[in-house]
């Protein structure tokens, strides 16, 4: 590259876009569908259902513990997918760079999806680079939208969900939200907490191959577990109640929410998903889920109830029960 | 909407963003696929080749002479479907939008968008949106990533481009660059230009009707038709003459660039189309695309020669031949 920043003729479509393509995004994501530089990737799918999935990521700062925008934005639309029962195939990439950004940082973006996508098992096939004026984005949004096929026989729907349902949680919540917080305002903490980002389609995999009994899955990213809970209760018309004492929490995680006034419950996650499963299944899932490292600190959190309908209940370790509402507000703009 | 501007919260994925969600979005696109708000769409299609387009719209400023940013971004991807043969599907929409947006504003390009895709027959089947502070971002950047089919029998591609093929274009060229560049500077004309900004898949299925001598297409947008060709010739190996006089350029682009020092041959369409076409099927594909309102003023305007390799000649009006690059630098950014 001739340039050290990013500038505006980067995105004219002419030379200098050239140039970009090839020496940044071609050389990291390069493969059949996308090489030729078509205006459109072709591809050949047997008859199937197909997931589709988009997410814009404008997560501050661009690169966090534990993870960096590029990787946030395979793997959370890999999520969106998998969370459906969807194999995720192919993603589309579209960046929009604030002028002045350091090539140098574009391209350790660049090679983190590229990483991510290449362990992830999924293609990079078309995509598309504008550049705004300084002042007009924040160094770099990217926008990644995904493709997936759902096998036969997997059926998945918050509307399946019935009273008497186990509603299980793969692992601790919070620490992407703790990370990108404490990084993003320079505190110091004891033991540093890591962005859980991770791709759960292999999690996934494991826990379908192993049960029939899963009714629904979600990714508690903005909003949380608690939002993401309201928005399952809302759609199926039935009422949860969870233990609070046996959402995993980490340690750390717990003291920072403590000192700077932080619900965990409410704080994104982005390697995390909730599954909602009969009764009898919940054990089996749950160990399925332990054996993958991703799912190793699982946990059944609760069961769905009839009533009160549209709510989720929070029974606390201190024998209370209160409603677990959607969050309102915003916490910490600039997440994901 | 209980607020006339865009808040942080809205982007929180808490209870604002679920009211944006359903005032704003669901009313303007809901259907069956989208209206679930799972994280992700799910259709079947048959066995089936398919075209996968993404694109991100930064445009400024977002209302313009004959379109708005949320037309362009439904047209813009139809059209990257289109020229690759494709009939478009299914689009997915997503939204960053900086704090303070008004809300007028956002329902405005929403609707916009709705009436753009059910006039093109599309759907819109998923979607995200993100909210930026004040000063990271530029009112509303929005990505649509497009899925059409392919049928079979229908193969473009610029590696079948041979000498003696003929260059048609669709019509007017220019058009959008100077109808954004004058709205821009508040420059008044006589005449005014619109842009140009169309879905093309109806004028694409007509001339794929009558023809199988297509080749390859194109959409000219940024970069312009000297961009686009030069593409075409690098990808093909072929080189190119196009004589200035037949390229159709209206009286007052003409006279704006003069007055601007703008090169038409450089400036964003959002409307056109080039094709290659065999010599044979030249007239037919012409008389084809003539007949449809999109596509009135087409003309030929060159053919592809052997060589020079992987240059595009232009023959001037006064019968002088010269090299016509690749647009180098930025004429005009955030034209799309």
């Amino acid at each position: 590259m001739k340039h050290d920043r990013i500038l505006l003729s980067h995105g004219s479509g002419g030379k200098l876009s050239y140039q970009l393509i090839h020496e940044i995004f071609l050389k990291a994501f390069g493969n059949e569908f996308l090489s030729p530089l078509n205006d459109q990737a072709v591809f050949s799918l047997p008859a199937s259902r197909l997931a589709f999935t988009t997410d814009s990521y404008v997560v501050n700062p661009i690169f966090f513990p534990g993870g960096d925008i590029g990787k946030l934005s395979v793997c959370g639309t890999i999520n969106d997918l998998a969370v459906g029962g969807a194999e995720p195939l192919y993603l589309s990439v579209s960046f929009i760079i604030e002028e002045g950004l350091l090539v140098e940082e574009l391209k350790m973006v660049v090679d983190s999806m590229s990483r991510t996508a290449k362990h992830a098992g999924v293609k990079i096939i078309t995509g598309d680079t504008k550049v705004v004026e300084r002042g007009k984005g924040d160094k770099l949004f990217i926008n990644t939208t995904g493709i997936g096929v759902i096998k036969d026989g997997i059926n998945l729907s918050p509307l399946l969900i019935r009273p008497g349902n186990a509603i299980i949680v793969s692992g601790s919540i919070g620490d992407h939200g703790i990370a990108i917080l404490s990084h993003r305002e320079g505190i110091q903490m004891k033991i540093p907490v890591e962005s859980d980002c991770a791709a759960l389609h292999g999690l996934v995999k494991d826990v379908i191959s192993q049960s029939n009994g899963i009714l629904a899955m979600r990714d508690p990213t903005r909003g949380g577990l608690a939002t993401t809970l309201n928005e399952l209760v809302s759609s199926s018309g039935c009422g949860m109640i969870i233990e609070e004492s046996a959402i995993p929490v980490k340690e750390e995680v717990k003291g920072a929410c403590e000192i700077l006034g932080f619900d965990p419950l409410y704080l994104a996650n982005e390697g995390k998903l909730i599954a909602i499963v009969s009764k009898d299944s919940a054990n089996t899932v749950l160990e399925a889920m332990q054996k993958n490292p991703l799912g190793r600190n699982a946990s059944i959190i609760g069961a769905v109830v009839d009533a009160p309908q549209g709510k989720v209940l929070l029974e606390t370790s201190i024998g209370n029960r209160r409603i677990l509402d959607m969050l309102s507000g915003e916490q910490l703009p600039r997440i994901c």
